[in-house]
């Protein structure tokens, strides 16, 4: 009998699916046992199934596994995670949830839920308490929990620091997202190549309210979003993973660049959050040379789940200039549902089978 | 005899000396009869000392020219077109200006002097009159007029739209800019694959200065800035030509996004200025589509010298946001210092040799 | 009356069709009045059907011509520039040649057919004779005219040059290829950012025979292909026109790199297809440089019609080596079209309606 | 005292210094005591003295080694990997080796001598023994020992398996490098932004010679060269790291492209380097599908330190082509030193300092 809990991906072969598959390999507390696609690929082993796309080798163990339909009958697993389309995820989540299947979602289609928990664990652990009030109201035996978009990640993080030292009125921010945000096939070469694209439909909506919600106040009945104002402007550019945003901030307390970077340096994850596998560490690292974070030699900081600082001056208008960095598709998507799955087991919703492998936690 | 104006490039085999050459090739106004640069391609024929870099071939008439060193002695023009460096300008553009030679630049030198006009014609074709006082001040019987840096010089030409219309009040910029903006060799590639620069040296302050000063009201003495306070941060991406700029802004007068684009397509170059051969055409374009203006799609409007403005919508914040987009190197540089050159003609300051040409005026 | 003869554009919407439409704008002999695309474009105006991916602005006659389904019926044109897909085309086409109409395609349908023209006017104008045997056989009142794929067509111009001049027997070569030569949204951008991929479906094989094709002999029942051997392997690269191939090339006649210029410099299109106004000015563009020709620097040598050799150079393995660039959606696509259709006027297929403009021939 | 031999990297600042000092982190022979460079940064901390240029984080330990100047005097380390420039390392090297320590060199300059062994390890390990000539010849207490250029790497390593299997006649290579390649600013961003460059300045004549020695004889007087023909034509591209080559191959005996990627698939390291610490596992590894290998996916292919070939297949002309790529600054640069330097251990040319560590080998 395995040591570990038995997990699945739900849209395995696509390219956040991947990044489930490979971030999942050799994890202390979970074993992938099933991996789903469409009706396309079911059936097939997974290794044919699927065109691997990133640069890490497929392990070995997913070659073998046959790819399943994404429905939680006979999956034999406690938490999925999911790299569905927000449509699709829409009807398939709670089918899941029903079943008593805890689904750690990269998906946008239950964010906004009041019952739904937006979590960084690094930022807003305590949310996780939402899920009592999800199942109460929904009789789930499951639950659904979701992460942000990939570009509200990172600036949620250091928005974070931020609040909880000065407080937070404004916050304007211009992105530079990379090509990867969009998955496979995604953005046309065409598009990228001696050219950059201003606009991602629907992702300043997202980045102007997600980030309000995870730094709002937890309440036993919903969260209330916390007052900053956000505004945003995006761009898709030609960089493979690692998302860059130009934020410009006015605090309620003044703070000097000096006094923002010493709190972002000194900010450490909740203790609910701070100890597990996927903990990035350090959650904050702010950079001094003039020209960081720059996305290819920034973005595996941390493994992929520190968020970057830099650049962190003194602004005429607002008070607070930086440049902040994440990595899209480790912190900001599949690395980040899979530190929410850690929460779920570290908050006793999700037993490791072995009572051993509970002093890891 | 020439029907022409006698004009040499200085610093001609560099990458905006270049463009200067290409530009000026077949200009009604101009002809090309000296180019200057450093010590190792004098005497040497201008084919033979440049790497050429354009994908336009190099005219035909420039490739015998014999390269000369960069001193106005004996050089025969009328105006000296400047793609000198910074410190290199400093020292030498004075020289020609005092030669009886008009200087028109694109270096950053004398752009904060009180008696230096810095000159879109587009927008401020009256402070070109600072010329005045700028050779009874220093005695000169020719001058030096500026262009300003390429990353203000759309954002300056839609900010003149919006100013008129409804005055402004705050401006924050966050600008995208392509690879040429730092010349040849300038960023190692190494740096633009797969990645971005989030900074420029210099770049920021010359964006929040020189709008005020090009905005500002002309007095005989100088300059009073405009009081609008502007906030920029820069960064350098993988595109070869067209600055980008996402820009906030706060107008003194409530202006919805219709209005802001009305006022946009409405603008026109003041008289002085409206019938040069470099005057844009049309000064300001707005594109409807969400996701334009886009660099290697919209550079080349208005042969490079229109700048571009897409996205213009409202703003929780600050009111407005919108993305402009200018070409660089054409009116962001070496087409600039030419449509400065053209208001020297218009106004008088330099004669056109035949009675006949006149009349282009 | 018109002075022109009008044309139909097939596929009008997607990037070939698009690049027919930007180099047919101001074509002396040719108007076009017609536009085709999908059902889900048919009838509306093109301006807004269509996804304008150039940097040149869509031409203003454009703009309002109504969509048209892709049939012969009532377009009223004597020519079709065809910029379908192969598996529509092989439909299509001969309904547009029987209704008496010239389709000059662009598509791989119709290239092997033994009575089809596969035609570089610069190098096989005498293969247009085919249509005679074409509409004999078919009989058709109209005809299909077809130009190679787009990296055999620069190869096979400068082939054409050492064959006169020396003789061939052996031809390698390695392509590097750009993205818009698959079209849009053609390669995604996961797969050209920091990345290139060595492999295009068909690629090969199609330069593997067509240049045997053209550089082989007229009969009036077809072509004797040549009997030179040719090998290749293509790669995709990061680069958005301008498709480069690296040559290895036995030669029957022993000739030296120096000799080997030599006759691609000499090389002149035959008389037929001299003075037409898409006639490459000059066919072939010889560089000295050890680092030439680049696609972004050379591909328009010639308006982007002619084809730039550099680096050739002596090997001791086959005899020659060298590197050759061509335009690959112009002189490789619709350019390519759009001169094969003036040879069709040259010789009288095509006739303009006004004496006058005759003399332009 | 350590357990491990100390070793200096020379020119440790520099992008093959940097990628030295991070693949050595943690080696479980050697430990760096000592990190030297040019006169700017002598006296520093390596940590300020470094512009670091790797997505992997600089090791720890490093950040605070003082930057030494690049002579052998008071080093106190056995073994020193070379950075140096060629220049450079043909004047410094020989005084490292007089001083008795073991020079593994990245440098050209002494590849060619008759008594300096050019090694890949899982290649050639045999040519090792020619230190001994090396010695007595020069009358050196250390040597010199060199790796390939990184374009003949990844190469040879694949020619070997086929020589050993059928014997080589000749060999055509077109190569597209990585930008990487080139160190540090080495290609502006300007030539490889929708751009390419068919030439890197002596690299054909390295790739037409360094294989036929390393696949030559090894005698106790210097290798016999093989007697392969090769011919290069070599292309800087848009990738970051890795380099790609499209090759075309004859055999002694004929080899069908399955026999051909089976003796690929069974190629092992000589005995003498089959188990070292960076032993590339497998040595080769040949992929199936008909699109790879592709520089972003399979460069880390074994760590980078694997041979990846992919699209073997029949050629008409010459019998065999296929697509090979190697990793260029880790197989290609690095990596291959301290390979090297790995067998100098392996042959007790340097001596591990504890006897249980022996037993490593």
């Amino acid at each position: 009998m395995s040591a570990k809990i038995p997990v699945a991906v739900l849209a395995a072969t696509g390219s956040v699916g991947q990044r489930f598959v490979s971030l999942l390999d050799g994890h202390p507390f979970f074993e992938v046992t099933a991996l789903t696609a469409s009706d396309r690929s079911v059936g097939r082993p997974y290794g044919e199934a699927c065109r691997w796309l990133l640069a890490e080798p497929m392990p070995a163990w997913a070659r073998g596994l046959t790819v399943l339909p994404t429905t939680p009958e006979n999956l034999g697993v406690q938490i999925a995670f999911s790299a569905l389309p927000a449509d699709v995820a829409r009807e398939v989540e709670p089918c899941f949830a029903q079943a008593g299947i805890w689904v750690c979602s990269n998906a946008s289609a239950f964010r906004r839920e009041e019952d739904v928990p937006l979590l960084l664990p690094e930022v807003n652990p305590e949310h996780i308490e939402l899920l009592t009030f999800q199942q109460q109201r929904r009789g789930w035996s499951g639950g659904i929990l979701t992460n942000p978009n990939c570009a509200s990640t990172g600036l949620t993080v250091a928005l974070k620091a931020l609040q909880q030292s000065f407080g937070l009125k404004r916050v304007l921010v211009a992105t530079l997202q990379a090509a990867s945000g969009a998955g496979y096939p995604g953005v046309p070469s065409m598009d990228l190549l001696d050219n950059l694209v201003p606009y991602i439909p629907g992702e300043e909506e997202k980045l102007e309210w997600e980030a309000r919600k995870m730094l709002g106040q937890f309440t036993p009945e919903g969260v209330r979003y916390d007052e900053v104002a956000l505004s945003a402007q995006v761009n898709r550019v030609p960089v493979v993973d690692g998302h860059t945003a130009c934020v410009w901030l006015e605090t309620t307390q003044p703070a000097s660049p000096e006094q923002a970077a010493a709190a972002l340096r000194a900010y450490r994850a909740p203790a609910l959050a701070a100890d597990l596998p996927f903990t990035p560490r350090p959650p904050l690292l702010v950079r001094e040379e003039a020209d960081r974070p720059q996305p290819r030699l920034d973005r595996n900081s941390g493994g992929g789940m520190t968020t970057v600082v830099g650049r962190v001056r003194a602004d005429a208008l607002l008070g607070l200039r930086m440049v902040i960095l994440s990595h899209n598709t480790i912190r900001g998507a599949a690395g980040g549902s899979i530190y929410n799955a850690e929460l779920l087991v570290k908050t006793g919703r999700v037993k490791l089978p072995l009572s051993g492998a509970v002093s890891m936690l």
